[in-house]
């Protein structure tokens, strides 16, 4: 594409405006709409010439009216939709845009508006390659660009997984800020140690576990469910002793009480991804 | 202290064993003893002239027992205890320690055995100030060593509250290797993604919650509570659907809800420690 056809923004969101800027800062044209402002805007802003559509909405909702509601034609058009949705909604997405002729590409942003433009900032992509590669210098001003595949359903399913973690981690952040907080350290003062731990040893213990999970194999060598339980059951007990909501510390003891019950007394704490995976379906009759 | 008197270790678990062998491995001349051992070997090995002993058991119970079980002195002995166990107990085995002469610290060794001589493995110390600064070269051999003050107390505080973290980013992990499992996505493909944007952009957002929690004010200028909700719906609803275990997802949900209810719905997710901090201690009333 050339960089004199201005690039078109969906969406009027703190997200969306953080593309815009990005983009602009390194010399495309964007132009960026609300789906309300589309039926008078759109024509005025010479969008004949639009190559790469980005759609970013807060919700897949969102998204499809702000495709009925563009009047360009859709034919020929690269549509990438960063939009977070399930994987039937991006398919769905991916069916009307392919029927009135576009290009669809289904992206994940896997952080907040600040970190748009940051190298390190994961974007996941899944559809048309040729959208991919077409498009790929201007993906990559947004942040780290990976091509997932032909797919379009595994993108959002990378996305709720990986959102999943964050959100696990930051909860387990503020539990933690909370549990420090009890003795006057300040949240503030122990980021340093927490995230350079997170970096390295966490880090490093995820990469174990990984080829634990891929091999189905969980050897307790270092540590083990068992050597676990008295210590998750001191944080439950530190935890309620301070006034503070116990439904993390209890998860974890309860995941790993399912591990032992289910033999896995001596082995990794990885182990517990068999649990994850056979959950308790069926409750204990209630008593008359 | 000198090179030629031997460092005892207390201990002959995985973790003690990393600690003898990182030590070893520095030129420390190290023995290693299980409390069964101890009458019969404390002699043999001339440690009359000890000035260090770390003390790494399983338990609590067991860190008492090894103690207990010395035949040498403790007086002018520097005791450094890297067991894990409450604050409470902590304090015990500092007063018990203190009792018989010796000059104690308390540690925490926040990794697992193969981390043990990582400079990026966290340690953190509380008690005797002189213990520390005296045998800092030596515990700067087994990682990253913070001496938080003279309060012995606080030192399971932070093991449990980093170890609070450590399970709530594993878990997290496991759950979402689970959930791309079901793509038929393989948990050592995605490591590489996950540690980096562990390593940057979660740990950019916890740098900016950990100032909000301090500050007690939680702009939601980017994202918000409500903007969050939909999107774990959606994960527990893909969870569900892949048959996995969905306690993960519904604990993120339901503190989110209370969130939202106590007013906090475009709030940053920072804004939850808030719920964390008032426990629901209330049940509501079974029916009749």
């Amino acid at each position: 594409m050339t960089t004199t056809a201005p690039l078109l923004i969906l969406g009027t969101n703190p997200r969306a405006a953080a593309l815009a800027a990005t983009l602009t800062a390194a010399g495309r044209t964007t132009v960026s709409f609300g789906p309300e402002q589309l039926p008078r805007l759109a024509r005025q802003f010479g969008l004949e010439d639009t190559r790469l559509i980005l759609l970013c909405e807060e919700s897949p909702e969102a998204a499809e009216a702000a495709l009925a509601a563009l009047p360009a034609p859709l034919a020929r058009r690269d549509l990438v939709n960063l939009t977070s949705g399930t994987g039937a909604q991006a398919e769905r997405a991916a069916a009307r845009a392919t029927a009135r002729g576009a290009n669809y590409l289904q992206g994940a942003l896997m952080a907040h508006p600040e970190h748009v433009g940051d190298p390190a900032t994961v974007l996941v992509y899944g559809g048309s390659g040729e959208v991919f590669a077409r498009n790929e210098a201007e993906l990559r001003l947004l942040g780290d660009a990976t091509y997932l595949g032909p797919a379009v359903g595994v993108v959002p399913l990378y996305d709720l997984a990986l959102l999943n973690l964050a959100w696990a981690t930051l909860v387990g952040f503020l539990q933690t800020a909370a549990l420090l907080g009890t003795a006057g350290v300040t949240a503030r003062s122990v980021v340093p140690l927490l995230t350079r731990w997170l970096g390295t040893t966490v880090a490093d213990v995820i990469g174990g576990y990984a080829a634990q999970v891929d091999e189905g194999h969980f050897p307790g060598d270092g540590e083990w469910l068992e050597l676990d339980a008295p210590l998750m059951e001191h944080l439950r007990e530190a935890t309620e002793a301070h006034g503070l909501d116990a439904g993390l510390p209890l998860l974890v003891q309860s995941l790993t009480a399912r591990g032992v019950a289910a033999g896995h007394g001596r082995a990794s704490f990885a182990s517990l991804i068999e649990v994850i995976r056979a959950p308790v379906t069926t409750h204990p009759p209630k008593p008359p």
